[in-house]
Order: structure tokens, then sequence, then C-alpha cells
């Protein structure tokens, strides 16, 4: 018989995705008591929700046709060169940043710090970057990160309102801001009832009769206003003010800091991080001291280990919002890590010297363009750092048609006005091209030839900064690129990633990030593109997204996706947006009551309040459900006010809820619309679609199930999918329409934006489009399929030795299993956290501890582990009930074992030895780690000390001595 | 004052590769005593060959410059879809390989394993590789590895007769050998008066007349015979048999060594290697068991440590040819490591079955294409793994350029006949536009659309592979890429690359191979071309290997370079052929004599044997110079016959010798040619040019000097230099005459192939072009300076407690020191192994042991080193010296103290302790070590145990138990 072969005969990524081979699943099936994947999923899953046919995803493609795919969406974006600013610069990424961490899954797939003790060193680049901020700011304390400027502002917003002993509503906003972050703005104040009032700051003296201040300094346009000016008269009238900043101009203008700003935010893109057609980069705020406690946003502070050592963790994080729930004041959650860690390493590698030059080399090509162009004649800004605007009466248009042709991209600001932003990667080149263009439609004798006569100082003198900055050895240390790289090698060898073990984390998906899906992020033609270059430009692009939109769309069952929330927490809000904006539609605006269950992830809550809504919660029953009769009565009670649910599917306790159906159903019996939390999507991708079993919406989380990697704590991606009616009430952009529901074909659609970028963090998402692709519909079905069986096989294996807390139809658990240690803890006196820190010993990270429910571990294996790597994580909880069970029976004392004092640092080891235990015992529990060890480079760390004596910039060097 | 500012206006970049920022700069001449760099170098060098001028080599570049210029290039290189074959091949590079090996400094920037405790992860990838092709090849032990298939070739040649009973001198060669092979033979056999003689065997059955056969299984043509019958004729009659094959293909056919050779060779490139348009790969040899002492090359053995744990090692190193000097059997020295690794970890990721699967689907599309190319009416070959021989009567020329307009490259035999040659990248597309390629030229029926129909058999059924091979379970545990991304990292930690700490070896440079350098390697546009590329497809490659062979002239002083020879010990080889065929040209071939200094590298020695020579060797007196006495007296001696001198310069006693200048003229005057090793041309490059301060020829180590990484052992590039008159005895190429003299105007120029690939390892020329145009000129001279200065540091800092033994004027060394232990040695009874071993305690890698004096270490610090990581080396070595102190005053036994018990393992020092010194002292000698400590994975290794318990493959599991 004659087959033609497919285009895409034969693939093996799905085989190199997921971990345990064929014949290793069925010793996993066997031991769980079923014959093939399709039956255990059938078994897991309720019938009545499951697909009824398979994804319509095409067969996945080989590695080779995958990246050939993508350089041919690269091939359609042409890189011009982009003078366009507003918030995003061209910057050279120095090589051994690019290679030794943006392309180093020792980095980048690295997990949130929440172990500390084996996050040392992202957990000092994270502190480097605060002390960055809090220099160049002139502040006393930073958070490591927001996820843009645009975001950064709005939480700038909302900390003034809520530390500020006005009752104004008012935020007055400098009319100098950047257009995305007043839309950001607007968004975000309307759900809370703020009031934006725009501001011209060169007619006004007095700031009154508000809150709050926004200044953008510079700002949009380029300008330097002296915002002292303005932050004395605010402050007399009880106004925090807020500024948005540029950190490369901090280096040559005053710390707005210095100026009297409460708080300072903007985005580090431009050191190092590339513009990626908007992101990711890392946002940032820095506070003033007395607002440290309300400052969103990840912190790390300074504290101790058990031997008083030196040792950094996340600090102050009851206040966080997966604490606070409903009661936060922000659903930040992830971050920006890794591109944090990218700035943070790119001041490293300049030092304060070497940005005052790249800065100053900035500022006077600017001046220098500037003199040229008003040579020719045209009216130039006089006050600027490296943004100037020209005065061109009916030529705008002109000019950007003329430069488009050279592949220079300004900014259009209207008919007679161009903007034009310079960066370290203008060259004089560039600069007698920009001339050229002029001369050419304009007229007039620009200069043909750059020369330093032109430069000159447009810094307002009084501005010069005179405030130092970076003095601190770790900025003065590393400016050979030898010392760099054995600085960065010394920091990741400390900390456990993928790379060395898994990661076994209930609800946090640490699966493969494969190289072949990271490899395009870093190729100029998607990582050098402006956010808001001309669209004839990003053609790649837009085809790759809409691409992704629609595998999306088809994998969630929803009919439209948005890609421009760059976080999880982002997608919920935008998400809930959308449910409150469809009532207020229907002029349902009394609908505000969200119900979320007991055990939802805390952002959930925080979102529902950030949306204008009023949480209700849900009780869960004696097995993780949500309890129906609570559910019935809460609907009940609030039947006319009911805006949405909220819930997470399978739950986060790790259950295929056989109810989900009956529950939508009664949500939208009683006119509430129903938000299912994507967060462990990974459990239902090819087995069931929320947008068909009953949810309305739903936030997915890419850096996930879609496999764009964790980076320590971001980069995140959470768009948003919804039904039909809700489509409309997407986010929208107010510079990028093809980004919102207009594109759509809703003529006045969206909901304003919610990240600075129109399609959020658009440089990662080749690595979910490759993902999708390479897995094809039965590879990412699969996927799904065996980190269903891996859980089980953990919760098999594991249970008899640590009770597995909830469990679903046929006794199965979804895609990861609780194990409950509450009853240990109280006959061992061993904690949860003991034995977290202990899996350290065994070279692994710990599971989920704690959440969501309190003294049990959390434990989600991924499809990507391999039986031996499963077998080896058993192997270490197996050995460790042995290591209880000596406690238990006195052998060991509760305050003297290995659980207690663990982890175990070389240190520790190798010194004085009084224990009831050997050092072997220490180091080696079991024999595998004689060959294979990694060691801890803190012992346990106390945070609580940390809390009380907080400090969250880098410590002299004499502490650690 | 006006100043037209230059195209690249500042550059960072020498002070990224400098280490000493100006500051430390400033106390490290204040230590030596001198004002200035320039003022240093001028006492150092002889003033009689200073260069009068600063070097005609621009100004630095910025990296963003440099990689613009190169990506430049990149666009003028079209990538064709090779089918050219010829044994370069496209093949797939695992993205996890590629991130993790080769664009890893881990991996690349590794030093050979000669200090195999804190190299056991690299050591284990070349096991690895030993046992893929010992397992493939069917025979009992391999080395590795080689530089290409051609050099093996040519290794296997000289390797039977000196195994050979037969006292004959002529090898038999199949015809059906590849032209560049042939070529290599031939100028390798020359020198050594051994006869090649071709032999078709198609029509030959009797072997004999010969001492040794070389086989193509497959033949260059793609026909595959059954060797077997010729192997039984050829051992009746004393003729042993080299086998030269494809390692893809050997899993589907049988090995050779199942059929009776005794030799087999060939490259391992399509196992994951880039063609890059030659080179580097790395070559392989294996043997029949009873050749393992005479094979070339590196060998891994598997020894013990010191608690008899399981290690390893390189064995048998006194057959090697820096021990055996003129008694040498081959130059080899550096090899290919870095691209063994590569392809070991190929068929890690592969396993048998998807190396089988690879060689399968590779040969079914050959037999469709076949098939569909008989269909349409062309005489095809019938017996073939991947390459087609097609009969086209007059038509190659025109399907050439037809193929070529679509992008396509065949290899054209002659008017009537083009080969075709598939590999795991060729697609099912490929295949159907070869066919229209064929219809459009030929006209015909051929098929349009490819379907399995046309796939069938087309190897011998009596030859189908019935031997398993890759059976250990490293070949079949680490599949899914997460698990091989463990195995990478594992290894890579227990090794101690440049990315951790300094490596000093003297003459052995090992300065940072900075990323901007390292980026452009990987790019498909260098990558992935064909060494027999058509010459307009290669615009780029040639224009940047011109621009790189006129700045090599300019640094040398030279009139012309050759980039063919891949090693340096090729280099030595082919500038030492110049000055033969120059002898021999002018009626001299009687002079023969090569003078070499007793202090020379081993392979100046084993080079000039190759190249026809006799070595006579030449005293160095008390200070290290070149005995001028014994010289004269040398010279006289050989008067008549004196062929060469062959120095190095500064000499490996790492001293600036006043006299080199009279050491050229007295050899001139006797007729002589002076040949100055490059190796120490880091300590010229912009102070004195050997091209003009006496010497005719030179090699130089682009993989020292010009910033190639070492790569854990190669690649090396070994361009030779020579004068005007040298020229036409330069390297040329059978395939490629622009590579060789012809293309500078010489009529009939050339000495024959040293290498396959006309321009030898041409893929990593883009890292020394980039290195020389990022430094310019000046940063290149400050280099040197800086190299110069920091050597005379160590030897200032360190000369107190360890004599420094040889010092040139002004009591200065050059760019390295040698620490003399002799005394010590003999006073404390501390070795300087025991040394070298400490050292690993501290961090540190070794100097050079005993090189070129026993009993010293030769200490090179390099420019890239800061005075921070100076100063850490330095109190290592005077802490160590207070270590030897307690040894000396009796404190501590000789046999028991923490320098004879080096290096300390995490095992040893938690285990049992009876020592007279604490655990702690043994692993923080000093303090900085608590927090940052490398820990050696094995214990002191017993070489002497692997050497007489011979093994060189992967050791069972059980072992390790």
């Amino acid at each position: 018989m004659s087959v033609t072969v497919q285009q895409s005969e034969y693939t093996e990524f799905a085989d190199r995705h997921i971990g345990p081979r064929e014949h290793e699943l069925k010793t996993i099936l066997s031991h769980i008591g079923y014959g093939s994947l399709a039956d255990l999923a059938k078994a897991a899953v309720p019938v009545n929700i499951q697909n009824p046919t398979p994804l319509a995803i095409e067969h996945g493609r080989t590695e080779a046709e995958v990246l050939a795919e993508l350089r041919a969406f690269a091939d359609k974006n042409e890189v011009l060169t982009s003078m366009i600013g507003l918030g995003y610069y061209g910057t050279h990424t120095p090589g051994v940043i690019l290679r030794n961490i943006t392309e180093n899954p020792a980095w980048y797939t690295a997990y949130t710090p929440y172990q500390p003790e084996i996050s040392q060193g992202r957990l000092e680049a994270l502190i480097n970057f605060q002390t960055m901020v809090t220099d160049l700011t002139g502040l006393d304390i930073a958070s490591a990160s927001l996820l843009d400027e645009s975001t950064a502002a709005a939480e700038a917003m909302t900390l003034m309102r809520r530390s500020s002993k006005s009752e104004s509503q008012v935020l007055l906003v400098d009319t100098d801001t950047h257009p995305q972050t007043l839309s950001v703005l607007a968004t975000r104040a309307e759900p809370l009832g703020l009031e934006l009032k725009l501001i011209d700051l060169d007619n006004e003296t007095e700031i009154q009769d508000a809150y709050g201040l926004l200044i953008s300094y510079p700002g949009s346009s380029g300008k330097i206003r002296d915002i002292a000016k303005f932050t004395a008269s605010a402050s007399a009238n009880d106004v925090l003010v807020a500024v948005t900043t540029d950190l490369l101009a901090l280096t040559l203008i005053e710390a707005p800091g210095k100026l009297g700003a409460d708080v300072v935010v903007g985005s580090s893109q431009r050191f190092g991080v590339p513009m990626g057609f908007g992101g990711p980069h890392a946002g940032f705020m820095a506070v003033r001291s007395g607002l440290e406690r309300s400052i969103p946003g990840r912190l790390v502070g300074v504290s101790v280990d058990a031997d008083n050592h030196v040792a950094y963790r996340l600090a102050l994080q009851t206040r966080e919002q997966h604490i606070r729930r409903e009661k936060a004041t922000s659903n930040i959650c992830t971050a920006q890590v890794l591109l944090a860690v990218m700035a943070s390493m790119y001041a490293v590698y300049h030092g304060p010297k070497g940005l005052k030059r790249i800065a100053t080399k900035t500022h006077h090509k600017a001046t220098a363009l500037a003199s040229g162009l008003a040579a020719g004649g045209v009216g130039v800004s006089d006050s600027f750092f490296d943004t100037i605007r020209v005065n061109v009466p009916g030529k705008a248009g002109a000019l950007m048609a003329a430069a488009r042709e050279r592949k220079v991209a300004f900014w259009q600001v209207d008919n007679d006005t161009v903007a034009i932003s310079l960066d370290e990667t203008t060259t004089t080149q560039t600069i007698e091209m920009v001339w050229s263009i002029f001369a050419e439609v304009i007229g007039g004798s620009f200069p043909t030839v750059y020369t330093t006569d032109f430069e000159s100082e447009a810094i307002p003198s009084e501005l010069l900064r005179t405030s130092n900055y970076l003095e601190h050895p770790v900025f003065n240390s590393y400016h050979s690129e030898t010392d760099m790289l054995r600085y960065i090698r010394k920091l990741s060898d400390k900390d456990i990633a993928l790379d060395r073990s898994m990661i076994p984390l209930g609800s946090c998906t640490m699966k493969l990030n494969a190289t072949t899906e990271m490899e395009p992020i870093t190729w100029p033609e998607f990582a050098g593109v402006h956010p808001f270059a001309p669209l004839d430009s990003i053609k790649g692009y837009l085809e790759m997204i809409h691409q992704l939109e629609d595998m999306l769309v088809e994998i969630t069952g929803y009919d439209a996706i948005s890609l421009q929330p760059n976080a999880g927490s982002q997608g919920e809000f935008a998400g809930l947006l959308a449910i409150s904006s469809y009532h207020k539609a229907r002029g349902d605006s009394h609908r505000k009551v969200c119900l979320i269950p007991s055990s939802a992830h805390g952002t959930n809550a925080a979102s529902a309040v950030m949306a204008g809504m009023r949480v209700v919660v849900v009780n869960c029953d004696d097995f993780g459900n949500v309890d129906m009769d609570d559910l019935k009565h809460k609907i009940l009670q609030n039947e006319n006010e009911l805006a949405a649910l909220m819930i997470t599917y399978p739950s986060t306790h790790g259950v295929y809820e056989a109810t989900v159906s009956d529950i939508c159903a009664m949500v939208h019996d009683a006119g509430g619309q129903v938000y299912v939390d994507g967060a462990n999507l990974n459990a239902l991708v090819g087995l069931a679609k929320p947008g068909k079993f009953g949810a309305d919406v739903s936030h997915l989380n890419l850096h996930k199930t879609f496999a764009i990697p964790h980076g320590g704590g971001g980069p995140g991606v959470g768009p948003v999918g919804v039904r039909e009616h809700l489509a409309p009430y997407l986010p929208s952009h107010p510079l990028r329409p093809e980004a919102g529901p207009t594109a759509r074909g809703y003529a006045d659609g969206g909901t304003g934006a919610v990240s600075g970028a129109p399609w959020g963090s658009a440089g990662i998402l080749p690595i979910p489009w490759a993902y999708i692709r390479l897995m094809g519909g039965e590879g990412l079905t699969k996927a799904t399929q065996v980190a269903v069986a891996s859980a089980n096989y953990l919760a098999k294996k594991l249970g008899d030795d640590f009770p597995v807390l909830y469990v679903g139809a046929d006794g199965l658990v979804a895609h990861e299993c609780i194990l409950d240690l509450r009853e240990i803890t109280k006959v061992s006196g061993v904690s949860v956290d003991d034995v977290a820190k202990r899996l350290m010993d065994y070279g692994f990270h710990a599971p989920t501890m704690s959440f969501p429910v309190a003294g049990t571990l959390m434990i989600e294996p991924t499809e990507s582990e391999s039986l031996a790597e499963l077998d080896r994580f058993i192997e270490a909880m197996q050995s460790i009930k042995g290591e209880i069970d000596r406690v238990t029976s006195g052998e060991w004392a509760v305050e003297d074992n290995p659980l207690h004092n663990a982890p175990h640092t070389h240190q520790f080891l190798l010194g004085e030895w009084d224990h009831p235990y050997s050092r072997e015992v220490g180091a080696y529990p079991v024999d595998r780690l004689r060959e294979n060890k990694y060691f801890p480079s803190v012992r346990r760390i106390d945070g609580t000390y940390g809390d009380r004596n907080l400090v969250c910039a880098c410590p002299p060097i004499s502490d650690f001595a």
C-alpha cells in the first residue's frame, strides 16, 4: 500500500519532553492498576466534561521543522532602528549575560526562591537589583520586581491611596506621561472608584485636592522638569508624589528620592533586556522609608542562618497576596525575576562608571542630533536626556514615511511633531541618516557628517546629579568578562534549578523548558522589536500570535483569547474585569459579588478586589471539594449581586471534582459568570475544555502549562480566554487597536490596557507556540495523561508513609497529590518545614509547603520526570520517613536530628561534631549522594530575624566576615 | 576643535578581555618596579627585535560592531542544501547539546584533562566516545580523538607500517577513497618514503606485496563491499588492513572489526557536529587488541583513586609525542575533545535505537530517491547506504547548475556522473525537488510526490549488521531532554574550567574566550556549510578568511599564511614540509638535519621526523638559553645537511632570549632555515614579529594566542606563516586550489593537503577574526604587555617561597615563569605532584607540571586574570608553602599531611578521620573557601594501576558499587 508521507512524518519531540519511556509508563500504570494512559484518564476525569474528540491541533513537528517555521516568522519581521522611545529602548545585552543567564537553564528553570537555602544565588542577584534601584532612585527600599512600568505606575496609584492621609480619591497625573501608562492607570482606577485628573505641570504650581500626584521624570516627551517644586507643594497639601523615571537618565540627573518623591517606578528594560516587542522586562518600584510594608511585589531581605551567617530570603511575606487574600492590596505574584537578574547583572558588569559613560554617550548623541536639526532650521526641544521633540508643521507623516524607507522608526506625536529617542545602540551613522531624512523631507542645510562639535549638554544644570550610586563592591568588582563569568557561575552553583533535579511543586508545574522552544526568543528578529513598531514591520510576530491564539482557543474551548496580560495575576484581573464589564453593559452594575472557595489561590481574591468585586468565601467539604450546600446557600444569599464564581479546576487540592458542571450551571442559573482559574490547565489539556464544560472565562499560565520557564519567579504570561459574550470586554490598547476587541470586529470594545505593551510579554510567545507545535494534539494529550499517571504513581508509592489527603473518583488524584504530615508532626515533632529542608540534603527542591492546607506537602511531578527521577524522590521521602521514625522512637532528640538540623552545609558537616548521628548520615542519607552531592550554601534561615531587622540592599562585605 | 568621530569611536572590549583594571595595573607595575607597561616591555624584549612601529591593525571595534560585521559575512554565505557527501553530512545538533556543551564555557574553556581529578566529567564523556567507537567499529580499543578522517587515515598508514611484519613500504589504497584523504596520505607518505599504490578492489582478489591496505567501507562513491574477502587474503599475506568508515552506516552494516579489519578510522562529524565549512570535527581511530600501545591520540582509561573508587585518566601517556619526542610515531597532541564530547553526547541522547532509526530513515530516503531516479530512466548505483551515483551522460554540469538554482548542491564526479548524498536532515521535499531537477534537465517521468512505496533496501543482505552495540547503560538512560540536561550538568560540575578559576598553565595560554567571539560559530550561515560547497556560495567565508590571513601576516611579519592545518602539530608538519620542499626545489635534498634545543616542545621533534628530517638536539645552558657554543658546534657538524633550526620564542623556559637574532643569522649563514614555534606568540604580539627578526616560518596556535577556546583538548587551529620564498610550499588542496599557493599566483605550488578540509577548521575562524577585530592593534599589544606584567608580578610575589628558575634581561621573565621545587622536594619530601593536587583543594587547576624541567611548575597567568584572582593564587601558593614547612619541620608526617592526601573529596573529609590535621584544614586551608568551595569528585588517581590493567571503555555500573 502506498503511504503518502506527511510533511512531518515522525516526530520524536514528545518523547524528549515526556520523561518516562514507554516501558517505564507500563511500570507506572501497572503500579496504579490501569492498562493504558487513556483508561486512567477516563477513570480520573468526570465523564461529562471529557473531550468528545481529539484536539484539532496538527501532529507534532520535529524540532528542526519548528525552528524552520519560527525562522520564517522571524524573517517576516523587519527589525527597524527604533527611535520610538516611550519607555522601550535599544540596549546591548552583554554576551556574558546573554549566554550565561538568559540562555542558561541553571537560571531560567529556577523556581521562585521560597526555599531560600537553595536559592542564595538568585536571591543575591535580586538584592543587587534592589540595591541598584534604591541607589539610582535615591529612595530607601525597592522590591524585586514588578511587571512593567505601566502596571508599576498603577501599583503606585493604589499604594499612595492607601498610604495617604488625604481622603481624596483623586490622583493627579502629569500630562507628559506615556500613553500606555495612562491607559493602564485608567483601567485600574475605574473599578476602585479612583479618579484620574490630568495636570499640565507647566501651568501648575500648587499641588492640592488630591491624594497623590504622578510625575514623569523625564517626561514622556523627553522634557526634564525640576520636580522638587511640586513635591514641596504636594507635601504641604498631604498629596503623596510618585515619579515614573528612567534608570539610565538617573545616572546623570538628580535622584527623585532626593527631590522629595515618595514612590518611584519605572522599567529596567534598557539595562540589557531586549525590547522583545513589549516584554518581558522587569518593572521596579522604590519607596521612601515608612512605606516598605506596603510595597507590592517580592522583597528580598538580608537575614541570618542557623550558624548566624548572612543569608538572603524573601522578606515580609505576610504582606503578600497569597497570605492576605481579599485583604491584599495588590495581586502581584509572579514578577519578572529572570529579567530583573539580567538588569542587575548589567549594572554589576558596567558599574557606576560604565553606566554613566553609556548615559553620557547617549545624551551627547541626542544633543548632537538636536543641534544638527536646529542647524537645519527645525524647532527642537531643549531640556532632555535622550528624547527630543521636533516641530515639523504638517510634515510629520512624510518624515515617518521617509524614515520607514530607511528602516528607521520615529514616533509621530501629531501631524506637526515627531519624537526621536536615542539609546546606547544609536550610532553616529544613524544620526547622519536622520539628518539626511530631514534634509530630504524638509529641505534645509542639515549636517551630513557627525562631529563631536555638535555635542552639548541639554540637562538643566541644577538637575545634574550630585548624589553617588552603586558604590557597593558588587558593582565595582566584576568588570572583566572573566570575572563576570565566574561571578555568574558562582551564584548559579548555589542554587537548585530543573537542570539539577526534579522540582515537584504542586500547582506550579515545573516541567521541561526545551532548548528548541527557548532558542528563538534571543534571535534579534524577535528580541529587537519595539512594541509600537509599525504594523507592516512585524508581520511575522502577528502571524505567530494569531496562530497561538487559535491554538489556545482550540485547547481551552473558548472563543477568544487576549495575550496582553503579562502574568497570571493580570490575567485574573482582566478576566474578572470582562465579567464586570459584561454585567455593567447589561445594566447589572450591582452584580459585584465574587464567590471563591476557601481552597483558592490567594491571588483570586486579591484580583477580585482589584476588579471592584466583593469576595464571599465558599467552604470546602472534608474531601476537599466545594461544599455544594454552602455554595447553594451563598448563591441564594447573594442572588441579585452575584457577579461570578471563581474556581480552580482541577481543584487546588489536586482533584477532578465531579460536580464541576453542576457548579457552573448553578452559577449561571443565578445570573453569575463562571471563572475557572487556569492554574491547573496542565491537567486538562486534551482531556477537557473549560470553555466547553461551563466556564465563561479563564486565565492560562503559559509559563507553566505551555513551557515558558519559571525564570526564578518570572517572566509570566497570563492570557485570558473568554466565551463569545465576553469577547468585547477583553483588554485593548490605546496605541494598537489591533491588540484589542476591535480587531475582532467589536466596534467600541475593550476595557483598556492591563499591560504597557499591546501583546504583553510578546517576546517569549515563541515558546508556547513552539511547545504546542512540537507536541501536536496527541503529544499534548499524552503529556497530560502522563502527568496524571506520575502523580498517581507517587501518591500510591508514598501513600503508605504519608497519607494522601484528597482523592477523587476511583481513588485517583489528578496531576498532583497532597501528603498530609499533620499527624506525623503531632507524633514526632518533625514539621513539614523540617522535611522540606531535609529534602535539600537529598538534592531535591521541596514540594509546595502548606498550600492549600497547612501542615501538608503538595507534590506535582509533571510529565517530564523520568521514572528513575520519580523513584529517587520516592527513595528520599521513604528515607526521610525512616529518619522521622527514629525521632518518634526517641533514638534521636527532637531538637537534634538530621531533619531538625537540615539543611546541612559542608561547613556545618566539617566543623565540630556533637550530634547523635554521623556526619555521613547528615550528608549521604542515601548512597547515590556520595557520587552526586549538592551542598546548600547556607543553613536554615531565620526569616523572622530578617523581618524584625529589615535590610533589603546589599549588606556591606564586613557582614560576611 | 572639531573631531570627526570614527566609525568606532570608543571600544570597551580590550577592558573586558584584559583582567586587571587600570589602577590594578599600577599596583602590579609598581611591585615589579616599572612605571608603565611600555617601559616593562622595552626592558623585557631584546631591543634588536622590538617592533619599530605599532601594529597596522585598526583600532578595536565594539562588540556590537563586530557582531554586525560577522553578520554581514554570514549573510554573504548562502547555505545550500548539501548533498555533496565525501565525508561531511548535514546533522541536527540536539538543542540540549548545543546550548549546554557547545555554547557552555564549563565545557569549552576546559583544559586537556592532564589533571584527571578535576576532569572526571569530560573524561567520562570521552570514555563514552571511545566506547561508542569501539562498539560501532567492532574493535577493541579507540582513542579520543583524532583531527579528521583524512589525517586519521594517514595515522593508520603509519601505524600499520610500524606494526606490520612485512618489510614492504607499499600501502595499497582503495581507489574508492575520498579525494582529500588520498591527498593527505600522499603528503604524509612522501617524506617517510612510503609508496601509495591505488587498487581497484572490484578487480582484485589477492591482497599482497604491501604492508597495508586501506579500504573505504562504504566507499567514497557510496558503494558497500564485503571487506571480509580482502581481509582474509591480506591476513594470509602479512598485509594489515585499515578501513575508513562512517559511524552512522555502521548502525546498519556489519562492523568492520567483525570482518577482519585491524584498524578503523573515520569522522564522528555527522553525530551532531555541524559541517562548519570543514571543521572542527573529531576524527577517530579504533584498533584491534595488540595495537593499543601504538594508537595515536589521547586515550582515556579507567583506573582507581586513593580510595579505590573508579576514576578516569589519560592512559599510556608514555607513548605520547611529548614524552617520546623524536622517537614518537605521531605528532598528534591537541585532539578535538569538544567535538568528540558532542558526538558522544549525540550517541548518549539518541541511544542505539535512536541512531538506528536515524540511519534507517536516511537509508530509506536514499533508496526512495534512487528508485525515483531509476523510474525516470537514469542509471543509479545499487549497493549503498546514503550516497548514490547517477549516470547522466554529458549532463552532469547542467544538473549541478539546475540544482544550484534551487540551492541544492550535488557532487559532480565527472561530466557523466553526479553523486548525491543524504543525511538525517534530508527532507522528502528535497527529494521531490531533486526529482524535479532531473526532470527539468534530463526529461523523463520522474515522480513528483514522495511516498514510502519508493523505499526499499540497498544494503547487501549478507552485510546487514548482526552484532550489537551501545548496550552500556550510559547509552540507554538519558533519552528525555530533562535527563540529558541533568547528565550534562552533572558531568560539567565535576570539572574545573576557566568559568570557575584561573588555569595558570605555562605554555598553554588559558585566557578569556569571549562570548562575542563564540556566538557566530553556531550561526547556521557558518556552521551549516559543506567544505566543498560551490565557491560562489561562500563569499562571506572567503572574505573573512582573507582578512584573517592579512591580519595574521601583519602580526607575525610573515608574507603568507595557510589556515589549513587544524592543529599546532599539523602546522609544525606543514612548516617543516615547506622547508624541506624549498631545499629540494633548490637541489638541496640532502638537507635533512633539524636542530632542536633540548627545551623544545616534544611535538617539534615528532613533527620533524614526520617531515622526513633527522633531529639533532642542541643543549641549553644553565640560564635556560640555547647554548651558543653547542649550537655553533652542531651547525658546523651538520653544515651540509642542515635543513632547519626549530626554536620556540620566547623560549619554553619563559624567557626572551637576547641572542635570537644571532641564532637566526648563524643558521641562515649555514644554509638552514629558521622555524620559530609560535606556541609563545602571545608574548610577542605587538612587541616583535618573528617574520621580521629572522625566522622563515612559524606555526601559530589560534586556540591559544587568538582566543579559540581550549575545549578540553581541542579544537586546535595551527596555521603556518612563512616568508615569501617558502610561500610556494604551503599546503594545497586537491578539490580547492583556492586554498593553496596557486591562489597566490604560484603556478604549480603546494605540498598537498595536510588536512581533509581546504581551510582546515574553518568553522571556528570567526573567533580569531573577532578577537583581533575587537582588540585592535593597541588592544592586542596591551594584552601582551599585561601578560608579561602579570607573569612578572607572580614571579616576584612567589619568588621568595619558590625560586624562579630562569630569568632574562633585567631579571624579568616573559609571559610565564618556572618555579623550581626540586630543593623543596628534596628537603620536605613534598613533590610537585603534591602541590598540584593540593591546589585543587584551593579551587585551582595546577600550573604546567615538570615541563620543560622536571620538578618544577610553570605558571602563565595571561592578561585575562584580574589582580584579585592573581592574589588568590598567590595566597594559595603561600599557604601551600606554609603547609610544606609543617612537613619539613616534622609537625606533619611525610606520608600523612594535607599535601600528600590531596585532593580531598567530601567523602574523604566526612568519613573516618585519623589524620594529624583537621577536616577543616583539609577543606578550607584559606578562609575564602568556606564560602566558595569546589570539591574534586575523586581522590588522587593511580595512573599506573590503570596502565597495567588497561580498560578504555565505559566500565560496568557494578564497578561503581
